[in-house]
């Protein structure tokens, strides 16, 4: 496939034809190209993922879609997001070594990234509405966020670098605009493309009535369009991250931009808070067990998260920000400044975590842990609490600094009848 | 002159040769370069200004230089600063307009712009150690800093666009750097080219001891540094302003970044503070007066800033945050998130303020107000009220959020004798 050739969409007929010339992906799967199966795979929003089988082993393709593959063509989405996911999958493989799959070939024009398939991996989401654990979750999630966020910012990179790259991913405009629209404004509006559970109405209504709630949504808008702290992924949920019972990555960073560093970790504690409020729908006898092992996963997460930042923040602390010429050179501990960035970095966290709460049941991607319950009688109520454990997380944000707390209110609206 | 023609300084003796093909300059100041006079009249720290006089009239041409001027060659800084000096120009004409000298001419290779010569205006700085008045200074600088925060940020701007100028002035890595080190960093540590009045020793290990204070400090650099509110000027004191007894420009913003929306207020009134502190060795009968003065454009400046930012929230709020859909749409008043706003704009500017008082006494580069009082005797007891309010502010930060707070520990310190 020639570099200069316009756009056109793959095909599972047209792929083996139109990349057999890609090294790089022969040799992943064998050089002959007839003998290539082709699977599409594709089961997010914006994009087509092709598995391509070959005698020699299997490679992942994926390809951007000029439109939001979700609502169809009347959404166009522009091609430059591959761009953005290959360049920010290069930097997380340099920030969290092995947490992303490896890519082997990137194609502009096309919006195509060939990269490895991750087997037996399953979407992580799938696996907790199944009711499976995986070993090791917590530690690679936590260790993911603290690496990419500390790596990405002032606290690790050079000044004209970091720079660069936030004129880099600033390009990224109109992927983040989804964020901006569906997660942090949408769901407190009767936005066009809203939808919600049957039975919600006064939950909602009572959201929409908090101005006080609604300033500090915008106020974490606000600092997600102009605080450039650190590269983040932009989209990590539980649908963004592949495991077996014992490793798992993270994929799909096509959302990537810079912005605060605890806006990551804000996004996966809400979607594992959502998957914890939806097992009641899920599980049996098991259901206790498993609540309780998916917010041991979000604890673990937070203090591995902690632990990794001020490994790094003492080891590693190479930038501009809080040098040790102010601290240590002068016999003073740096730690109250650690504590000060972090105590930031849940802030943002918290809040954030609160709005993806919101957004996923009341704005237009919902979620499969709650979509998946058939019946709205059982699904509403189970929503219910997730939404307003969502208000209380933004309304608290500031004064909540302890995922044990999280999960005690988590607890707390679990046992409660909120509609 | 051909645009691609090498950089090269210009004299007082080659400019009318060099310049003589610049219709904009010629149309200013008549077409004969043989009747042009040229005087060089820089004071600054890092650029040639000259002032070209011809038959028709005058015109200033400034020219940077590849080092800093103060310090000499030593001390490489690169060209480009004229190239965002001029787009910083651009953007303050059209966003506060009427506040920034016209521009006639930019040469980006020369790294120079040709612009309105300002008469009979003088630099600010030197009006205020002469204890002269400048009728509607404070409103003024107060609509400059509201209308270019406002309008330089997603309340206003349409998102593309904002991040589009965010990754322009990315580039501008150098001067932001001068920032980021003699600002932030260097008065709180021995920083080698730092210097300070005889006798301010105890107060400088006073501020190196205080770990709380440096970590507030460090905090207002983070955000400096990573927060992309607007657009600002980045160097807003008393040398960068020009006035007469009635009118005012704002001028010189080659170090235009964005940042946080109250590090240019912040800044200016730093340096109105730092004028009050030394007033006592400069005025005779009317200290008392002119002091007074100096603390009511303060809290003008301030009062000014709230309410034109509050007139455009309530006109202009046509971007992506505080969206009306939001508030008023839905029957709300949306004075709460502008309270919300104008309170972190609030603590990010005192806390510069502090540090901006700070740097100006124990890092490179002095202001006037203290370095024209000849003898130590008298500048060190000045500068310490100036230094311990700064750090007052710095720790007072996010509970001071009134101007009249402010300028009555100004009081308390100018009636103190702290060293």
């Amino acid at each position: 496939m020639s570099a200069s050739a316009s756009y056109e969409a793959l095909s599972v007929e047209t792929l083996p034809e139109r990349l057999k010339g890609v090294a790089a992906l022969a040799s992943q799967v064998g050089a002959d190209h007839a003998m290539w199966q082709v699977q599409e795979v594709g089961d997010g929003n914006l994009n087509l993922v092709f598995i391509v089988t070959g005698p020699e082993g299997k490679a992942v393709v994926k390809q951007a879609l000029p439109y939001v593959r979700l609502v169809g063509d009347s959404w166009p989405l522009p091609l430059y997001r591959a761009f953005f996911e290959y360049h920010a999958l290069t930097r997380q493989a340099a920030r969290a070594p092995g947490s992303v799959p490896e890519i082997f070939y990137f194609d502009e024009v096309q919006a195509l990234i060939v990269m490895e398939f991750l087997s037996p991996h399953l979407i992580l989401r799938r696996k907790l509405i199944a009711g499976d654990r995986v070993d090791g979750l917590a530690e690679f999630l936590g260790k993911f966020c603290a690496r990419t966020a500390f790596r990405g910012s002032e606290l690790s990179m050079k000044s004209g670098d970091k720079k660069a790259d936030v004129a880099l991913f600033a390009g990224n405009v109109d992927i983040p605009a989804i964020t901006e629209a569906l997660v942090f404004t949408d769901p407190y509006f009767s936005a066009e493309m809203n939808h919600h559970t049957e039975g919600l109405d006064p939950v909602v209504k009572r959201l929409r009535s908090d101005v006080e709630l609604k300033v500090k949504v915008q106020q974490a808008l606000q600092r997600f369009v102009s605080n450039t702290e650190t590269m983040v992924h932009g989209d990590l949920h539980s649908g963004s991250i592949m495991s077996t019972d014992r490793e798992s990555r993270v994929i799909d960073p096509e959302f990537a931009q810079y912005g605060p560093m605890g806006f990551d970790i804000g996004m996966l504690c809400a979607n594992f808070l959502m998957a914890y409020f939806s097992q009641p729908a899920h599980r049996g006898e098991d259901l206790a067990d498993y609540q309780e092992w998916i917010l041991g996963v979000i604890e673990e997460v937070c203090a591995t998260f902690e632990t990794e930042f001020r490994h790094l923040w003492k080891t590693k602390r190479t930038g501009i920000l809080y040098p040790a010429c102010l601290f240590e050179d002068q016999g003073h501990d740096s730690s109250p400044a650690c504590d000060a960035v972090l105590a930031g970095i849940w802030r943002d966290a918290w809040a954030v975590c609160g709005i993806e709460m919101h957004r996923r049941c009341l704005s237009l991607a919902h979620n499969a842990d709650f979509e998946d319950i058939a019946d709205p009688a059982v699904r509403a109520p189970l929503e219910a609490r997730n939404l307003l454990m969502g208000a209380e997380l933004i309304h608290e944000a500031d004064r909540l600094t302890d995922a044990s707390a999280v999960c005690d209110i988590a607890r707390d609206f679990n046992g409660k009848d909120v509609l």
